[in-house]
């Protein structure tokens, strides 16, 4: 299989950290329901392929995300790897204590960057769904648990237009501050370009974060993901979420189709000589098994040219 | 229409000339011959879109590339637009002597940087072709016209692997000497990534050649056009490739698919508040226009986000 030739850049980090999201944010817009056995298959091969962080699924409530409405089934099931995380999607409290009944160690909140999209996805203003995370964070961190905070819409959304700088780094401070390990910046409807990742990165370590809390969740909607990737690394960030075989994308959102492949992902940072971990044959391998399994093609264009 | 938001990043330059391809290179790959009238409008609405230069067509043996058989008509009844350029790829010396009858003022030739994609796409080896390439060069400055030169597998070709760079400033660094104006430097199979285009560029800049004589011509076969084309930006490229669309490839090279689309680069520019002077809605009314034309969607991601 052809693999990427390695010619390293400068000023690029070493190492960099792939946060799977494919198994929870890719699968849960499948309107197919996809089997729990697929599902426990398809976290291990990701494990087996080299990825070290896995978001394994969603403990929101069955209504709202009915694909993943057999997360506890596949939690108890599933036979971690060690040295793998699995971090567990959680809106609140209740579905916190659900994860912590099922053993799992590490949680992500999700958070919004702009008004509109809280009342829409969270159904509250953005200040009420801050008072709900609260709890919600403090007793995962007495638990013994790590938080990370998902942001979305910190480029722009499709009710209020650019989201201002100021506002993402208010929200993500804010998150911070209540003791969540990591920020994924995301661009949930993909209308984020280089420079404007730049500035908002610049602007978080301007308020004090250090750029190792950042991570960065982009979308190829308008096929800008892996130059936000790039200049996301320049600016020191080694944590880049990506969904195996470019699946998914956000429900609730217009036009928020296709997260960041994993496989063009790589194939970028191994090509800069970054290292991943992951062994891009398998990874390929996975996501054309899982795309026969969903009955179409990946959107992934490493997976369409080498599968 | 969404727009991409104008978030200037710093040290790019201010503005970007797009080399069109998509009449050219775009079309000659498709199966099912295109009216001459369709491509005539073709070139027609992407003018008016704001494109200043546009690949019309190729004087090669119509046997060779069916599709553009009709490059004689084509030229007769075009109607040029003042100010703008309309090169014409001319393979040797024959089709140059019909590039001059047709009045044509720009042509273009095409090199390859590896020795078994010279002997494949071109019937001989890559110093022979620069024996056939002289005297059309220098017939056509005598004429009065300016040539540009493409290199192709500028970063690895499916036989040979990674192409040595020095090899492809070689080849670069001969096709400027004979006078043409500027080198084309193709990523024909799209292998290459960020640091590799930064490596390249530097290893003619180092040779002396000025960066303004350098365009870059990507390939999104594994999804990295983009941010190759950012890391030329970075080194102060300015100009571009791309077709309309994201039509078209390479007949000659296995897994030569997809074209930079014209409207993914032109979402990065202007995010990145870099001037192109491309109007993004009539550029996409125009590939959604050719799309039903050709029968299947545009594989430009703005595209199919937008139409």
């Amino acid at each position: 299989m052809r693999e990427p030739y390695p010619v390293p850049a400068a000023d690029l980090p070493k190492r960099v950290t792939i946060y799977e999201v494919g198994p929870r944010d890719g699968l849960q817009n499948e309107k197919e329901i996809v089997p729990v056995e697929v599902k426990l298959q398809f976290l291990d091969r990701l494990v087996a392929a080299g990825l070290t962080v896995v978001e394994a699924t969603s403990l929101v409530r069955p209504e709202w995300v009915p694909q993943l409405a057999d997360a506890e089934e596949l939690l108890s099931r599933l036979t971690p790897e060690p040295g793998v995380r699995y971090p567990v999607l959680v809106p609140n409290e209740r579905g916190l204590e659900r994860a912590l009944r099922l053993g799992v160690t590490e949680i992500a909140i999700f958070a919004s960057a702009t008004e509109t999209f809280a009342r829409r996805n969270l159904n509250r203003s953005m200040a009420e769904s801050m008072k709900m995370f609260a709890p919600v964070v403090e007793r995962a961190l007495a638990a013994g648990l790590r938080v990370r905070a998902y942001v979305s819409m910190c480029f722009g959304d499709p009710w209020e237009g650019p989201t201002p700088i100021s506002q993402v780094v208010d929200v993500g401070t804010r998150l911070l501050d209540m003791g969540c390990h990591e920020l994924s910046l995301g661009d949930t409807i993909g209308v984020g370009t280089p420079g404007h990742v730049t500035a908002l990165l610049r602007a978080f370590t301007e308020r004090g974060v250090g750029v190792d809390r950042l991570a960065v969740h982009f979308h190829d909607t308008y096929g800008q993901a892996l130059a936000n990737t790039l200049a996301a690394l320049r600016a020191g960030v080694t944590v880049v979420d990506a969904s195996a075989g470019g699946i998914g994308g956000c429900p609730y959102a217009e036009s928020a189709t296709g997260n960041l492949a994993t496989e063009d992902l790589v194939w970028m940072l191994h090509g800069l000589g970054v290292e991943t971990g992951v062994d891009l044959a398998a990874l390929v391998e996975t996501s054309t098994w899982l795309a026969d399994r969903l009955g179409r093609p990946s959107p992934s264009r490493v997976v369409q040219a080498l599968s």
